[in-house]
This record gives C-alpha cells, structure tokens and sequence, in this order.
C-alpha cells in the first residue's frame, strides 16, 4: 500500500479523522445501495449476490468487513409465473452491515429496513 | 411456470417469435452492462463478481446460460496505493456470452471489447 | 457518422437486419431500467428526471426519440416526513416509449407496468 | 416535514451531529456516483445529464445544493463514428460539489478527478 498516495490524499479533507471515518462509512453505503438495487434477484441467484455485495463493497478502501443479507420480503412467493420467479432488488429488501477503520478508528454502519419509518435507514452503529 | 401468464405477455409484441427472441436477448445484455459497471473490482472479488453477473442475469427469463469474464485491462496493475487496489468495472472490461431459448428458438449474444471499434460491442452470435 | 466503423460492427452479426433492429431496441429498454432504477425521486426532480433519461437514451446508437413518463404510484403521497419526501425510482413507475431506425426499419418499443401481468413489460410495439 | 420520524430516525445514530453530518455526505456522493456512472454520455445530452444529477441529489434528505459538471476528458473527440458520438459516464468525467446542513452544521463535499492522484477522489471540502 503506497502510504504516499494515502497522504496526498488526506490533505484535502477539512474535517477530524473521526469525521472522516463517518464520511467513507457513508460513501460505503450509498456506493451498495445505489450499485445494487434495481438488479434482477431470484432463488437462484440470492447468495451469489449477496457475497458479490460483500466482496465488492469489502474491496473499497478502509473497508474491513461486510455482511450482507437480502430477505425478498415476500415478492418471491406472490406468484409462480415466469414473470415472478425474479424480481428487482430494492432498498428495502437489503440488510448491510459495514465495518472500516481509517488511522486506528473502527467504526460499524448498516442499512436496513425500519419498520416504525417505514425505509430503508442507513445508519452508524458505532464510532470509535 | 405460469404459462397463462406468458401467454398475456405475448399479446402485447407485435412482432415474430425470432424478433422477440433478439429483442429479448438485446434487454439482457443491456442490463448487464447497465446493472454492473460503476462496481468496485480489484482482485479479491472478481471471480465472486463474475459469478454474481451470471446468475443475476440466469436468473432472468428465457436464459439459459451466461458466461462472464472480467479483464481488467491493466487497471489493476499499474500502481499498489490504496486507491489503485481497485477500480471500477467499466464495459471494455467485460466478455459476457448470453444464451436463451424462447419457443424452442435458441439464441446467443455477446458483449465484449471489439479491438478495430475500439468499442465494448453487444452483438448477436447466432439466432435460431 | 463514420458508415466504416458500422460496417464493421455489422459484420459481427448473425441475423436478419430486422432481427437486429429487435435486438437493439431491447438493449435500449434494458439499459434504460437497470441505469436509472435505484435513482432518488421525488416531485422536485421528477420532470427533470424524465428529460434526463429521454436524453440519455436518445443519444445511443440508432435512436430517434424517447418519451418517458414516471408515474411514483402513490409512494410520494403517504407521508410528509423527510424520508417520505422522496423515493426510490422502480420499474413499475416508469412508462417509457424507445423509437430507433436500423437500416430504414422503423421500431418502437414500450416499458410500462402492465396491471394484469402486475409487472413492468418490455415490449415491441411496432417493427418495420 | 415530519419532525417526528426525523428524531425517531436520530435514536438509531451512535455518533455525534458533526459525524453524522459526515456520514450524511459521504452517502450522498456514494449514492451520485454508483447511480450514475455507466449512464450513456453524448455532447446532446450532457446538460440535461447535469441537471437530473443535480436534481435528483438534491432531493435527498437534508440537501442544500448540488452542482455538477461533466467533462468527457477527450472521450466524444476522438472519433466521429456511431460508436463515438456517445461514451459511458465513469467517475473521472464527474465534479460535484454537495451542500448540505444537518441541524445547523452546513458541510460541503466534493467528488473530483485529482491530477496527482489519478484518481476520482471523494473528500470533505467544509464541515461546520
């Protein structure tokens, strides 16, 4: 790892490290849901796409470890035509986990859906 | 699988079957290409990636088999800093073989790097 | 417009001309789901939202007009709270008309949430 | 706006305003640039790329103001084929700047391609 590269780029950031920390666990998250949702997501496919989430999420910089877990919430089972064997994933049926650490600070964001919101939240779990 | 359901689809196209074969094998191979590049790759989750492309679009209808390989074109080589650890998938970087079946009319599509266009082509292999 | 370059492209075929005039109108509607499903919605950004996907989608090989209308079925009307100001764009919220010519073959294909299939259908209106 | 959800939603945080703030951010540009990139790119519609870029950040939860600029770095000039008249948007074409305040603390945060680090940087340009 070029630790020159990681310098240069540190000083462009006007924020704390703990900020910083909180800002790659953001751009994490958003950079899941965003590539992700809208993808065809069946049976078949569900746990290949969920470790390809975890694995290429994991791939980011600071990234240490992610889980991911994808409940179809239903729209799997509505039907058995052929139009209905897959479906589209969407926020709502991801639950992520995301751990990084940046200069020693660990730190643990997740999406999911909340029922009492009614939306999928992402969120920091803990920080430091 | 619901065959009435099929059945009301077909209702809708005003075409032949081997036009709705090449159409349909035209929505695969651009959602593959729509769906996927932007992601993160580096060398930790390619295979996991390709993996996940192929059963994402498997999982779709009419298709039989997919085959996708990732070439990161040198991407990945040229430096060791954080942030050249990975990158991001774009269209030249793929080779992706499509096959599917409708009404018994057999069908394979392709995506990949055409040197002379110097351009990711999507094209149709062979039809029916 | 370089008529070398198509030619080449052409070669890579193996199918009719109207075959491929079907294909590439499914690579249109496929591109056009899996780029912009997962995009933020909400009434400040729907119009512009729909210019931009006409737009972007008309600036591909062989298309001549695009309309897209995003209906967000109800989902932008039940709450008023900061996360139900905005929403997620789906499939099933898009109406979008792609006309392309190939080669004097005039098509035009349709995605739009189809009630009786409860699902959003890609299709061929017109061929030739 | 439902004051009510937004405090609900705030109990979830284990981190102070300043780090949330952060976070905010960070998804904002994570979301702007894994939404976008792969999008279709031509002279004809890179306004109105902008502008939905802009207004679809925008209507994300606590957003000020959003400000985008494509450069297609050199990729439409170098050929007037019908392969070349359009590229695909990828992260080094993109500068975004994002504005936004939550309970108070204004930030804003910046994705841009950085020369001495050959790569699209995603960074806290003001917290506060």
């Amino acid at each position: 790892m070029d630790k020159k590269a990681e310098r240069i780029g540190e000083e462009y950031f006007r924020c704390s490290d703990r900020e910083r920390t909180a800002f790659e666990l953001g751009i994490k998250l958003g950079a899941l849901f965003h590539q992700f949702v809208g993808a065809p997501v069946s049976k078949r496919n569900m746990d290949v796409l969920e470790r390809a989430i975890e694995k290429t999420i994991e791939s980011q910089a600071f990234v240490t470890r992610v889980e991911v877990h994808i409940d179809p919430r239903g729209y799997l089972e509505s039907s058995d035509s052929v139009f209905h064997e897959y479906t589209t994933l969407s926020g709502d049926m991801i639950d992520a986990k995301v751990e990084l650490e940046y200069k020693g600070i660990k730190a643990q964001g997740r999406l999911r859906y909340v029922e009492e919101l009614d939306y999928p939240l992402m969120y920091i779990e803990s920080l430091g």
